[in-house]
């Protein structure tokens, strides 16, 4: 099979055959195509596309390219949850739990952030002595034991996904919905979970601020799941506010335990409690999502989902003195606020230039590698379409640089607008694939 | 300036500026823009296209990655003639001296061959002794002497058209009238000669079979050639049946010493001719095409044009006793006939097929640095049109092997359609870009 047949065939318009990706894919990961042959590939693809069954070969082919865990011997249905990434979005470190308090393993493997996303394992690694970076055999025994793990990426599973989305990166090849839902489900595949929840994220700030895409990417990644044996449902949720009120790594951490407390910002929990029915439905243990809301919030309520939590940190080496007394987290020198400049109702809280004035004071990369300082972020104060006095406090944001801080003082204040009617605010979901219950 | 973005412009169906382009090929040329960037522009580039003023400036970007030939010091106007490449195309050595010898200087840089079309170089290599690799001070120097001079490319004249082409070659992203433009101009606007002729072939033995293609690179040649000051003409030839009888570099040798010794097949003298007298209209030597057509059949019958063959071939270092005694050229071990399975007429001689077996007979190359046979090829006794009997003699095949004779004796018969209808033939020429005079 020539390699430079197979781009003309795409770029042509023709169809590859499932034999010939995984041809493309293995010999890429074994580094004998060239990344100039495959980049070309990549750009006829997103000229071209590809149908559902090169979608469906190429995430086999993907995730066939490493390890693939296999939870069989659990005698369970084991459940994972994505999100494709948002600002101040800590769904998951609410929902594993939660679920898991609920009897149902959760076996989660997550990516850390880049750009204006904060990445789960990072949120976590703010927790002295907590790691991520598990062997695969312990992440398997921890989901055995204790019904939750959680563990960084590794290069052990989805070699080839790993690659081809350091070439998509620097290439133009990213924005097309087939590669995107490809890496995705490569890597839940690999992951071994059967029932998978999908929270594609849309508006400012996610990658995706179109609604006809957004559910294209929902159905697509659906479909896959669906051909290939794993139960899969997509929600399409909002991403033009951040999620709750804290953005940043140890920030966060905090208002995921309050929210596990009963205490948290109502949106988080009632995301949370939301998908997490969904996937109790999906994986057979309530007769429906809404039966499975309830039974999720009763064990917010009793206290399970926050002893879960907890002891998933402690497993994986969090000091549990600083999940007593929150104070021990790593905490900013200096915190500023920022005040309405007039009175009127919250418009709008543009979640990019929050999620960029977070990584700007530390809380994230703008290159892979970068270090990142867990104790900084924003503190919003209000959610849109809430009524506000001028001078009151709209966030307070946290530092350790002064400069920095000036500078992000003078960005955030462009992600707030006040008007003088009342707003509706936004959604919390536009809608879940496939209607429920399929 | 951001490679990236740059691809992302082009990539959504922007237009790159001039000094965009310049820095994409200076910097590709020095190696610092890696091939997997560059092959991911070309792909958004064969989908997006390259308008007027893109094409231009990658010619010039092309041009300008290398020396630049600079004949100002003649006084006179340097001319330049280039084929797109077919089967049995000798017209260049025809076309070349007969323009010297009307007292144009004529500088012309060429190719080796590649698959089944032949390069006028390893035609000239066939001589004995003779060398293309002329040094450029030495080629300028027989150009001012002579008024001819034929060199093979080398890597100091755009460089990064080479770098390029290599990439395109291997990566499907030939096939574009943009970048294939602007890589033939950039090569004849570095070379340095002021007035040119392009032959563009199509047919079947041609790299371009469709007539709305053919005169799309015409024209954008022409424009190209005058934007950059320099006055172009294209003529839009056929290439479905070879050029000539002889396609094999020391068989088309012999051929064109016939022609211009006034006794070759007339459809070469013909195009010669024709394309000679529009090079001499061009830079101003004749009034009009006519006009030099007639002083250039003067200069075969006169012998002046043989002379200057001959004299361009000594010059080089080619033996000159083998241009006396053709028996001295290089000669095949084996000669088989290919004779007619039917009366008729002939319908069809495929030039792509006759190629083929030509390069098959080691006439031609497969891969780049493949060694040459000299003395093998075919040479066919009709042209399309000719009616012939049962029995009469095809073809000659000229070779050294007897096992390729064999598959070379196979496969030639399928060039060769015989139909019982008088068939019209081919037109020699398609058209003339700028309408002449322009």
């Amino acid at each position: 099979m020539r390699v430079l047949e197979l781009i003309l065939k795409k770029r042509d318009g023709g169809n590859l055959s499932a034999e010939e990706i995984g041809f493309l894919i293995s010999e890429f990961n074994r580094g004998n195509i060239p990344d100039y042959q495959m980049s070309a590939l990549l750009m006829a693809i997103y000229f071209q596309g590809l149908n559902a069954r090169e979608t469906t070969a190429l995430t086999a082919a993907l995730a066939e390219s490493g390890e693939m865990l296999d939870f069989s011997s659990l005698g369970a249905i084991v459940a994972d949850k994505h999100s494709s990434g948002g600002v101040g979005d800590k769904i998951t470190l609410v929902l594993a739990p939660l679920v898991a308090a609920a009897g149902v393993p959760v076996a989660k493997i997550s990516g850390r952030g880049l750009g204006f996303t904060g990445g789960t394992i990072d949120k976590l690694e703010s927790i002295p002595g907590f790691s991520a970076r598990l062997p695969v055999e312990k992440f398997m025994e921890l989901v055995r034991e204790n019904n939750l793990a959680i563990m960084a990426q590794t290069e052990r599973l989805t070699p080839a996904d790993g690659k081809l989305y350091a070439l998509r990166d620097v290439t133009g090849t990213v924005e097309n919905i087939s590669l995107i839902a490809a890496s995705i489900m490569s890597k839940k595949i690999a992951a071994g979970a059967n029932a998978i929840l999908l929270d594609v994220k849309m508006g400012k700030g996610a990658f995706i601020q179109n609604r006809e895409e957004a559910f294209h990417l929902a159905e697509t990644m659906v479909r896959i799941g669906k051909e290939m044996g794993r139960r899969v449902v997509s929600v399409v949720t909002d991403m033009n506010q951040p999620l709750g009120f804290a953005v940043g790594n140890a920030l966060e951490i905090k208002e995921i335990m309050a929210v596990l407390n009963g205490q948290g910002p109502s949106d988080v929990e009632h995301l949370a409690v939301l998908l997490g029915g969904y996937l109790l439905a999906l994986v057979g243990k309530v007769r429906n999502p809404e039966e499975g809301q309830e039974e999720l919030s009763r064990l917010i309520k009793n206290g399970a989902a926050l002893k879960k939590f907890k002891q998933m940190v402690i497993s994986q080496g969090g000091r549990s003195e600083c999940l007593e007394d929150l104070s021990l987290l790593p905490q900013a020198k200096f915190v500023e606020m920022i005040k309405a400049p007039k009175p009127g109702y919250l418009h709008d809280i543009d979640a990019r230039k929050v999620g960029k004035v977070a990584a700007l004071l530390g809380a994230g990369r703008f290159f892979k590698g970068d270090e990142i300082d867990y104790s900084v972020g924003v503190v919003l104060n209000h959610k849109v379409g809430d009524s506000v006095a001028a001078g009151d406090v709209l966030a307070h944001i946290h530092g350790n640089n002064e400069d920095t801080l000036k500078t992000a003082f003078k960005e955030i204040s462009g992600a707030f607008s006040i008007g003088e009617e009342k707003s509706p605010g936004f959604p919390l979901v536009y809608g879940v694939v496939p209607p429920f219950p399929s």
